[in-house]
């Protein structure tokens, strides 16, 4: 029995864990906002993390993921304002900068030290303005909103979320930031994670759990389908709690901080008007009712119906048919909240305006039903609005 | 030597084909539009048609390929304002009525006529309304653009066009009409083509040549990457120019008729303001390249970018990253047209003013070498605005 409580904090609510932001004009050479963070912990501590699928990976994750290797690392740089992608090999010597000079200021090692960025794509960073932003920062206790906020792009919120948990075997504490996966102008931008933990795991454990819930998580948010080549997940174990909770436990602590994380950044992408959960069950097998789960989230006719608050099924029942799932449409049934709108293929006797009124809402959910297995996924998604493709017409 | 001569006619360009339209107010009830159209040949032909690759498959497209068994048929029965999709097994006799009542009028037996049906998913078909519709028509060898302003559903503009070729051989015609690939309130529309040849060739000439020619025209356009329930392509051959063609002649006239129809409803999708050729070379086979073309068509954000005239790189790259092909992204080129905007993975020294020039255009050619391998494949597609948004809102 544990008990899973919110607490304030965000990143720095885990015992030990600090974190700070400052401004170096990175995007345009002028100071407005900050756009430089860091996560510190001062204890040793392990680290884990996920990073994009896209076999165009930026500089940072390069170098990231070289430092990962032993799974020590005790601090993270991030910056906002330039993602230091298709930046070729100078790329690769500036985010390795990034963690030497974070490494100076916090007194570690350079490969103790992660790196994400953020922002245009195609441009060198402007390390002279990065290494002035990093001398700048004075991690603290209190810094988390700072650095949330610092790591924004076209995000219109700060994203923070911490949760105490107490078990049996003592209490440790799970936090973190994240930035959204809204893209920017004008080039695609990044979803961004580092979450902080005090309790006590092993690395196995913590690349274990952060695996597991990332796949509950992030992976199952999409806004446009189109993924960034700098996505990062970072997870920092510090065991000052000296509590090492059961795995289930941490799992269920870790997810409540992931999943809450992964639903503000698709709430708040852009031009998002409706907050869709499509639950695809009775496929032929798991890996199906992904497929189909995402080509649904992913039609942008789909995605417009639901701007209009249109209940739409023939686009969703398009959609799962041209996905290339086994499907039989004469069995398929479709529902918006529990309201029936296609059975067995057909349009159902629910009457328009009830299914009207479901689509209407802020947040809702679609389910599918194949009726041909046990296969079921679900993702989380957004409808597309006019404002989506004004805030994309890049420059 | 042949010479390929555009000509009036559209698909009554050839000799022997009539064609009618009338109106039944299928959608609403009253009779505001012509929305029955009917193609028809006066002597006995062969035919060939290609189909959606949706699994899910509406009536009227099953009813069709049952009859194309026997590759004679000799009329299509068209309809726009309802697509007789997801109507269940009442959605099949509905179809077979239409071949039914087409039959009748034309004196032919019901399966010799092939039927199409684009509009509202998931209606049943007003059976009544549309035999008052069919029994008006009246094919004639002027009918062409009134039966292909019959099948419009959100298009601009009716779509015909017809070439007369000359060969040592003797002369033949080829002309045909379509309908768009744009989508239509509520649901999704569907890419309607009737083409008709009097060349005098072989059935099984017919099926190849109509395979090889869709797969160079209207398998290369791409809108939005949904894919309709509905989507067909008609050749009916009746020999009557007693000319037999070579299969390079008549497959050269074939692919004038169907590029040029493809093109056309690529540039009337809806709320299009960029007609984009996206090719892709380099590739590590022709199958890669594909994938490749398809998710840079297929991208939102790329699409949001070149409605506002950006030419935009980064987007393009990181498609290419996530849709699984080979990539190494510091070998990539990319060009806006003939100018370079990439550079092994980097930003060319293109001055951008040049790069916004082409991507201002109303028409422009982007072109990725991976430089990888021999794999190549293009596609045509459009920019995605916020009318098309608008305009697929729903109900």
């Amino acid at each position: 029995m544990i008990e899973i409580k919110k607490i304030k904090g965000g990143v720095c609510a885990a015992r030990g864990f600090f974190a700070g932001a400052s401004g170096c004009g990175i995007k345009t050479g002028s100071v407005t906002r900050d756009d430089v963070a860091v996560v510190f912990s001062e204890a040793p501590s392990f680290s884990a993390a996920t990073f994009t699928t896209n076999k165009v990976k930026a500089a940072p994750i390069r170098v990231s993921a070289e430092h990962l290797k032993t799974g020590r690392q005790r601090a993270v740089i991030l910056n906002s304002g330039n993602a230091n992608a298709c930046t070729g090999e100078a790329g690769i010597q500036d985010a390795r900068a990034m963690c030497d000079a974070a490494g100076s200021l916090l007194g570690l090692k350079s490969k103790e030290v992660l790196v994400c960025s953020t922002g245009r794509i195609g441009v060198p960073l402007p390390m002279d303005r990065i290494a002035k932003g990093i001398a700048l920062l004075k991690p603290n206790r209190t810094g988390s909103l700072a650095s949330a906020t610092a790591i924004m792009t076209s995000d219109t919120f700060a994203k923070e979320f911490a949760v105490e948990v107490k078990t049996g075997k003592g209490s440790f504490r799970v936090g973190g930031i994240a930035k959204g996966a809204g893209m920017i102008d004008p080039n695609m931008a990044t979803m961004l994670c580092v979450v902080t933990t005090d309790a006590d795991l092993s690395q196995p454990v913590l690349r274990a759990e952060l695996k597991r819930s990332v796949a509950n998580s992030f992976n199952r948010i999409t806004i446009d389908g189109d993924m960034s080549t700098n996505d990062t997940v970072i997870l920092l174990s510090n065991g000052l709690s000296a509590c090492t909770p059961d795995m289930s436990a941490f799992g269920q602590a870790l997810d409540e901080v992931t999943r809450t994380l992964a639903r503000m950044i698709v709430s708040d992408g852009e031009g998002v008007s409706r907050f869709v959960e499509v639950e695809l069950i009775g496929a032929a097998n798991d890996k199906e009712a992904r497929t189909a789960a995402e080509a649904i989230a992913n039609s942008t006719l789909v995605k417009c119906a639901w701007a209009g608050g249109d209940p739409n099924w023939g686009r969703i029942l398009d959609a799962v048919g041209y996905c290339g799932v086994k499907i039989d449409d004469a069995k398929v049934d479709i529902f918006y909240d529990k309201l029936a709108s296609v059975k067995n293929g057909i349009a159902s006797h629910t009457p328009f305006e009830k299914l009207r009124a479901v689509a209407a809402k802020k947040s809702f959910k679609v389910t599918v039903d194949l009726k041909l297995g046990k296969g079921s996924y679900y993702v989380w998604t957004t409808d597309l609005t006019e404002e989506y493709v004004r805030l994309n017409l890049g420059e």
